[in-house]
């Protein structure tokens, strides 16, 4: 047990009920290899008893970790059937070496499996910098194969998870066709980024019959509104990768354009609540916050100016203080580069007005503001007044314990 | 007398040598008019006895503060009397009464003083939001004109210190035309931003005779190698300011291209100094850092390059850490979006290679690059092995002391 946001919290899967997640022809498992130094499932499998679609969205980084290379070229046909990950090890920059690594994980587990290796997908969180020990991966191989069961996903959560202080799985039931099908997504992170020992990992399972061209677009307009949405501290990892399988054992007919909106949606609504989840299990942090930002001149001001408040340390530390510091957003609009002009600027705190026309609305409402910031989650809407573009990113406050965890990691 | 970077340090200019910083025609002072709530000298003059050229470089941001629009107004003609500078009070985000304050504030002095309200420029730096009692600046102003003194500078700079542990201020001796002439500047600021109570501001005066365009370009080469390419948080100030003032009272004839390359590395110098005392007194921080950028494909991937690494909290939580941890080094670089391969790159800490053709030279190295990062100042340098550019900027560390800084600020 960890406590994390002064609530006690559970690291493990105990509380949840595993049959709640299982989606038709996915089996799921993990065991503890040992790459893991402090012990724990650190080795997870996801397969699909038969042949799945398969899409992928990888960090941005021009540092791309060995796993996120291979899987994305074993993408390119689009036909998958397993999902290998380690946690304890990035296997990121780890040269020629790690490019292996990562192609022999793919092998180990189809020569098991009697499956194609290229129909496998790698992924991997932890340590940047060093060499898995793949002898812990072939000795475990067996013993993981055995350990796949349909209920086996809250173990192969376990088994992909570092320092996050709680689980994160999310799950969708809709129909296509007639049929019901189910999304069920987990993930793990606790910040954007933290390098040395942990990424954002996403996989999402649906037993929908879709189309490839279909799934690829809903997941990057999911990927689009949901992660890409989120921060904790601006940084972007060199793994960050968010896999989805769709195996068609739902039984509808192939999805079709009466179908795709509900599909897009539940698939968001997934993706939704796994980010913030990592935002709310962010490195030290104490609140999550919503930063709408209205009335700007294009979509890209709108998110450019979301993104520079979210990310502001100054802004950030206000949060943490449960300041209504609004100089501090004022000054990170301004510097972010978009159409305003001061003179026009709204702020509001949850539904509270504290800045009119560019200037404070006085002490009286600030304390008001003050009030709504000491929940542990709150909104701040920037209405810029030159447009109707507008956009919203999920941030965390930064915290005494965020400097702890980051100062204190490796050394 | 408060403590910062474990070292007692005084936030006054007693230990220095006020007569080592009169430049010929200036006269300086400061008196405590109120504006600070805490007291102290909060209101400071700085007078040229002749007419004198000024220039001046101000924020970026977008949202200005009144006495930066002011300051920009009087300066379109070149010609300066005197600059008026107050703490306690940004004048930021205060509409219309805050303009109007502002050009007030040079009107008081000017028909203090008898000289032109246009030739008076304005400096303000504190809280953010709240309009000056412009009564305590009519009340004082007959006190201030009678504090001017040739040996008032650093009582000026006493006058516009906040946040600040200790006073900044530099020197620079040369000669023009077979004349010897002073630069002396001084600069206010613990952080590239700290919206809420204080900015950056910088004077600079000289006795030069030189022409209004190349103090000008000589001004904004400065500022480009110096205070542009320094950080703290990544924030930019509404109120950032720096204003040179050139009398000629140094009697050399107008400074032609001979003395032109002395002239700019004296400005550069005292500029140079001043900004790295700024960074060294940033808000919590513990070392001073200076992070290299060589071999980049552009002079701008390299300022970017250089700029990501050095405002990344991870990257700065790890300096404070001393924890040689390259991994965020690189993830930093490879999501600035510059030309790079990462099996090229290399890294060292002072002279110490830590990653070479992108991967970890191991223990021992990290090792000794940890006992470099003990010491108050080292370098982080960055070689991309792409080009030929590169730049250079100077940060400081991410430490608890910073968020207990600004999240205690105005609660």
């Amino acid at each position: 047990m960890t406590v994390a946001n002064g609530r006690k919290m559970s690291s493990k899967t105990e509380n949840l009920e595993k049959g709640d997640y299982v989606v038709s022809g996915f089996r799921a498992g993990a065991v503890a290899a040992g790459i893991k130094k402090r012990g724990g499932l650190d080795l997870a499998l996801i397969l699909s008893e038969k042949e799945a679609i398969g899409a992928g969205v990888f960090t941005t980084n021009k540092v791309k970790a060995a796993p996120v290379i291979v899987s994305e070229e074993h993408l390119r046909d689009g036909k998958v059937r397993a999902i290998i990950a380690n946690s304890g090890n990035a296997n990121a920059c780890t040269g020629a070496q790690g490019l292996t690594n990562a192609k022999d994980m793919a092998e180990i587990v189809a020569k098991e499996l009697g499956i194609e290796p290229h129909q496998v997908l790698v992924a991997s969180t932890g340590v940047i910098g060093a060499q898995i020990d793949m002898s812990l991966v072939s000795r475990s191989i067996g013993d993981l194969a055995n350990a796949l069961s349909a209920e086996g996903l809250l173990q192969a959560l376990e088994g992909i998870m570092t320092t996050d202080s709680f689980p994160k799985i999310a799950r969708f039931k809709g129909s296509a066709g007639g049929k019901p099908y189910s999304i069920v997504g987990i993930a793990k992170g606790a910040g954007m980024i933290m390098p040395q020992m942990a990424t954002m990992l996403c996989f999402l399972l649906t037993d929908i019959n879709i189309g490839l061209p279909d799934l690829k677009r809903a997941l990057s307009l999911s990927v689009e509104k949901t992660f890409n949405r989120i921060t904790v501290d601006g940084d972007t990892s060199t793994n960050d990768t968010v896999l989805v399988m769709a195996n068609g054992m739902a039984g509808n007919g192939i999805m079709d354009s009466t179908d795709e909106e509900g599909f897009r949606g539940g698939l968001t609504k997934v993706m939704y609540d796994l980010a913030t989840m990592i935002v709310r299990d962010g490195e030290g942090a104490t609140k999550l916050i919503h930063v709408h930002v209205l009335g700007a001149a294009s979509s890209s001001d709108a998110l450019t100016a979301a993104r520079t408040i979210s990310n502001s340390p100054l802004v950030k530390t206000a949060f943490y203080g449960q300041d209504p510091n609004w100089g501090r957003i004022m000054a990170a609009l301004g510097r972010s580069g978009v159409e305003m002009k001061q003179e026009e600027v709204e702020i509001f705190v949850d539904r509270v007005k504290i800045v009119e026309k560019g200037v404070g609305m006085g002490p009286d409402q600030e304390k008001e503001a003050a009030e709504c910031m000491k929940n542990k989650e709150f909104s701040v809407t920037v209405d810029i007044r030159q447009g109707g573009y507008e956009d919203h990113v999920i941030t965390c406050d930064f915290s005494h314990e965020y400097v702890s965890i980051n100062a204190d990691y490796r050394t």
